[in-house]
């Protein structure tokens, strides 16, 4: 069937038109939000949100949908974290700390130490063993507030996550306490990956909500002497089989030159995943909707993918990009959507200048909506290492409002009455927009 | 005082870093919106309100802070309302109303009577009075979600709440049901003020939920005959003295020049007026604030100014308006904030275009944070009156994201918790550089 020939803006409008009016893409957000709750890698939830969206792409009537077999960790968070900020003058003070992802636990008794509070890696090393064998290395270096870019603002912070723990144990730290990586003041502990270095020492670490930080930051300065202890029953057990989701039309001049748009299925086990990243999984589906709801045929293959285990070890992307690679597929171009969906501010389209001014030209059809179209900030941790075999990829996303990102991100207040239908069918309209652009003209 | 020379682009930068970095703002708004909640005007709670933004802006130290003497209109809505829909087939079935500002009440036992369900005020006449005689009327015109901007989609339904009580009684109809305007569908029935004609009759007149507006009218389908019923127990009480609260700093070379910088401080009673529009009085105070913090000495008078009674009547923004011409003060510019506090997307500097041409030079300045300068939106209720003796007084205003605004708007769902910081903050300092800038180069 198909459309007849109609301009683009006409056809921009009535994408934006169609996800605006259509409530289904929302109502399976909800779905996912409400019973698939901590769906991090290797837990019963993920399975159940394979299952569903597997069987939402199917209720689309796509030309195939089907899974991938993606092997991957499995670490547990076990039973609520305790910790208790021990003053001689004030007492014991409960603060609200939350295990990072593949971290040890603590002894069953917990652990209990002094605190060593430092800014930053330098600050670490000026101390040296002598200062902190023994004790507990507490991170509290806030996420920068003064700049418009949130990302960057976590960008410089985050190694306190990734690396800290395992910079705290060269030095004899015994457990590691981080600030939150939140943009506000609150009492949700965040989360998300820490790594040890595979032959180095692996030490108990959480993240303490940013208002734990600043109460223990205080009393430290009265009290440096103070004891903290917390306790942790996480676990690393052994891998299981998963799945990346995927969907997909097929082309009817280039079936093997595939444009993917692709988010993460995984979601950290303490909220529900709502804009990180279900919003985005939702949204490609919506795209593949979109297309089925006007009869658009599309001239290249359009692939809908559900990644599983970004926050981990990404073994999704990788089981993915070697299937690519496998099947000789060329990939036209990878859309990765992982900033939230908030109002979308920008498309990112990362490629060499001429045909970055090609897809320029088709800035004019998203003006209506506030939508730019930018170089920088395409693709992402899950579409980049489809690159190997598809040197030439072009890496597109989507660039939301993100100021308020960062209240939500890996923590318990990521939930799906955060997400307004509004703002993520604008995300979902202009990625399908884009792609229907990037087929249309080819790249 | 004052700083050394700084260029600019420097200064932008500094007043959002001030934003960003300061809390009072925030914490401000939730003072506001806990301890006021339901301060439409004439409460006990606007009086509250008054008080408290009087005291906030005296803790600031400025060159002068007043009240102005504002008589209001005093509505209560009295015991919370109650509606059933009455069917035969699917028996009692309670659904969430609220009644119009300004609207009469219904007898102590309710009012029972069929539905006349239509879409626009030229159905109704085509209905004629013969089939609304001694009926309710029920408006069920969604807001428009296919574009962009939910104003307008607002503007094209909003007269079913303003004049449709009025239309429906002119051909006999007894009560009127208003479909809630709000993008969403949910549980949340919203308000606003419903207008009468002078002579014409008063009836009770409500809004209902999107969802009840949409269960309504599907039962409606099956049984035409079904019965409503409604209770409200509001009331028009005796005008009340009320204050607009003003705050300055005095310009160093023309005093009599002003610059003012407003939003209402009356808000709906079912809600905590947070986007709509505490949230626009706290970012009008904050603007001082970031001028008093970074030592800024005005060359014009800036103002800020929380009207009272934006809501019902615009009672303050006459007194304003008619003070300034008594006191023979010439308004350079008026700056109104009322589309709630989500991240500014634009400033609206609605002039001729010679200035306009001037204000355009900026438009670099804001670029690093997303912002465009637009010449359409300008001004607003509470600060247009003001030309009636400063005509070339340039209309300027906040444009944000407003994708999710009349899902808060005028209901109960408009909270503190809807509020970001970074977002409203970001507001803030967008309308402080935007002051800044036409203080010290004039317009």
């Amino acid at each position: 069937m198909g459309l007849k020939a109609q301009d683009d803006k006409t056809m921009v409008a009535l994408m934006f038109e169609t996800a605006w009016n259509g409530r289904e893409a929302y109502e399976d957000l909800q779905w996912l939000c409400e019973n698939t709750k901590g769906r991090i890698s290797g837990t019963a939830q993920a399975a159940v949100a394979v299952d569903f969206t597997n069987q939402v792409l199917s209720d689309l009537s796509l030309d195939s949908v089907w899974r991938q077999e993606v092997w991957v960790k499995h670490w547990e968070r076990g039973a609520a974290e305790q910790a208790l900020i021990l003053s001689k003058s004030k007492g014991e003070i409960k603060v609200p700390v939350s295990a990072l992802g593949l971290s040890v636990s603590t002894d069953k008794d917990g652990l209990k130490a002094q605190i060593v509070e430092v800014q930053s890696f330098e600050e670490l090393k000026l101390l040296g063993r002598e200062k902190i064998q023994g004790k507990i290395v507490f991170f509290n270096r806030p996420m920068n507030q003064s700049g418009f870019d949130t990302f960057a603002a976590y960008g410089g912070a985050v190694n306190q996550r990734t690396q800290g723990p395992a910079e705290a144990a060269k030095y004899g730290a015994i457990g590691c306490l981080v600030r939150s990586l939140s943009s506000e003041l609150d009492d949700y502990p965040h989360t998300g990956v820490t790594r040890y270095e595979e032959d180095g020492p692996k030490i108990p670490a959480v993240m303490i909500s940013t208002n734990g930080s600043e109460l223990l930051s205080a009393l430290l300065k009265e009290e440096p002497e103070l004891m903290f202890w917390f306790k942790t029953s996480c676990e690393n057990l052994p891998e299981v089989l998963s799945y990346n989701v995927v969907g997909e039309l097929q082309g009817s001049e280039f079936p093997d030159e595939v444009v993917v748009v692709g988010s993460h299925l995984d979601a950290w086990d303490t909220g529900e995943g709502a804009h990180d990243n279900g919003g985005g999984c939702i949204q490609a589906i919506e795209v593949l909707r979109i297309f089925k709801k006007l009869g658009i045929v599309p001239r290249h293959t359009i692939r809908a993918v559900m990644f599983m285990d970004e926050e981990i070890a990404q073994r999704g992307a990788q089981v993915y990009a070697s299937e690519a690679e496998k099947n000789g597929e060329r990939h036209l171009a990878g859309f990765e959507s992982d900033r939230g969906v908030m109002t979308p501010r920008s498309l990112a389209v990362s490629t060499d200048q001429a045909r970055f001014s090609k897809v320029a030209l088709w800035q004019p059809l998203f003006e209506p909506y506030g939508i730019s179209i930018v170089k920088r900030g395409g693709g992402g941790a899950d579409v980049n290492p489809i690159r190997s075999s598809s040197p030439d990829m072009v890496l597109m996303g989507l660039i939301p409002d993100f100021q308020r990102y960062f209240r939500y991100h890996h923590s318990a207040n990521d939930t799906f009455d955060k997400v307004d239908r509004r703002e993520m069918q604008a995300g979902s309209a202009a990625t399908a927009a884009l792609i229907y652009l990037t087929d249309k003209y080819g790249l």
